[in-house]
């Protein structure tokens, strides 16, 4: 029988069509493998390829010349500009604005050949140290309010170059699919006087049936209600808005656990095309309560069809506690 | 420089990002073509491998045998089912309900190897008309709020026959989605006292740059805030909240535009996988002056990735001017 589940935060209605296929074995998978031997701006000596580095960490050389370990360079072709005003303008009954914001590359390590599930620990949480650099960074720019970080992993996923990276998005408006997160939290909090991840962190924790992996400071399940097939949410077990407040032990920690959640997943789904993306509150507002930052790791095993776009209502075949329990099996080579 | 615009209705933000790739050959098509050759459940002759038709339209023969020329059946694989209550079950925090509701496949033609678009046009017509009373049958159940018609054309946009087919799916709730317009339409209503549809059917005959086509009673159209490239837009010129109450003229006319649209966008995009959606107002509501039905028809040409998910903000490479342009000037053959 399928069953329809609720989001707890935002309502959002998705069908675990639980007698559709479901086993990773039942997805038509791409798995997705690196191929070198093009050219490749991200490549340690191709440093002027790209537009001048934002930061780096290296252990020597100058900027724009090899010897980093992480590298963060503006998009060569950004989907937002830095230059432009907030005013909006009309057009009839119309509305629009500058494309104003920024968007940026995060050159995750100088190997090509080695895809962000295979990279060291200490590597991801450069990674996460320089996501939070940004961050501060950015954030002293008042037009933008909100920064989204964000990773297209394999051509099916969106990713156009294979040399891995994530992206950042510096946004003049705070999106629509945030608000809707951050407005159901906040209607959870007025309620119930506390925060619906908190809640979601303790009953997840004590139930164990969707939890894909936990440590001392996160835990990594299968939401209750997910889009996509072995859909994977971090969340941070402590109480946090801001992303940007993370401190040295919680990114140690989280990049442990990103690491083991993307491995799980290459061995589980074969190596599949995935998409990550972290929630965090909006960079101006000062801690909420009710908001508790996050990631949503999204391998990508369906099509979106018309079904979808047509309501924004959601065809899961695979049962969260079933995904859960393969990933939570799978052992790590 | 990239823009920001707004949709009217859902208050949803796209980027129109047009320095990027842009006209109809920057996109990497995968043409749909259809092979034939393979045993297909949908051609005549094979009426008992599909579940018992719930309505056809026949010029001869019996139920489920071969003479029909439009032919309706439940999905052998249904999303939802018909058994079950409408109560809500609550799961610690969480909310489900079991997964009552419809979902039907609309057989559009006997026709293996012709398209939706190259059907005749009197065939189109037949298939609206099958929308129609089929919403006219499934609306007696009460359990049912919301009836979705929807169309998959090509592997890449989710179908997984090639007989041209459309599905419908009945659900127990409004979805989220169609909520979103439901309520950004009855927002402009309240201010202006005029339906935002009527309002921009009105703008954009009167501008034009936007037209694709235009008919006595239809305008269809790129809209001013699309989230893909060359997504368009069909919307009846006069004022009608439920599709069902389409009278003959009506649809004779619907089925010449749809057919025109779709041909259009062969010729400019070399036959593209595409979706398209019918919203129209909840069934159990009498007509509503802020809702409007309309078609949306979108060509599947770009991948949805991270940013797309992480925010519900759309990165679109073609302005829609340019879209409506190359779609407006494309003869049909």
């Amino acid at each position: 029988m399928p069953e329809l589940r609720k989001d707890p935060v935002t309502g959002r209605w998705v069908i675990i069509a639980s007698d559709r296929s479901r086993r990773p074995s039942d997805f038509s998978r791409e798995t997705v493998t690196l191929h070198g031997g093009r050219f490749c701006p991200f490549c340690p000596g191709n440093e002027l390829k790209t537009p001048p580095e934002v930061l780096s960490y290296r252990s020597h050389g100058e900027p724009n010349q090899p010897g980093w370990s992480v590298r963060v360079v503006p998009n060569k072709f950004p989907a937002l500009r830095v230059e432009g005003t907030l005013e909006r303008h009309g057009e009839g009954m119309y509305d629009k604005m500058d494309g104003v914001g920024a968007h940026e590359v995060i050159i995750e390590s100088p190997e090509h050949m080695t895809t962000f599930g295979g990279l060291p620990e200490k590597q991801i949480e450069s990674v996460f140290w320089a996501f939070r650099d940004r961050t501060l960074d950015l954030k002293r720019d008042l037009r933008l309010r909100y920064i989204l970080f964000f990773k297209n992993h394999g051509e099916p996923a969106g990713a156009s170059l294979e040399h891995s990276h994530s992206q950042l998005i510096a946004l003049p408006v705070v999106p629509k699919r945030v608000l809707e997160e951050l407005e159901g939290a906040k209607r959870y909090y007025d309620f119930k006087e506390r925060c619906v991840y908190c809640d979601m962190v303790r009953q997840e924790a004590e139930s164990g049936s969707r939890v894909v992996v936990e440590t001392e400071h996160f835990l990594a399940i299968a939401p209750y209600a997910p889009r996509f097939p072995f859909e994977t949410w971090i969340i941070p077990r402590r109480h946090s808005s801001h992303f940007e407040t993370a401190d040295a032990p919680l990114l140690e920690n989280l990049a442990w656990v990103m690491r083991t959640v993307i491995r799980k997943q290459d061995r589980v789904l074969e190596c599949p095309p995935y998409n990550f993306v972290m929630h965090t509150a909006p960079v101006h507002e000062s801690h909420m309560p009710h908001y508790h930052w996050h990631i949503e790791v999204i391998p990508k095993l369906t099509k979106v069809a018309g079904f979808e776009w047509g309501t924004g209502f959601y065809l899961n075949p695979t049962p969260p506690e079933e995904a859960a329990r393969y990933l939570r099996d799978a052992g790590l080579a």
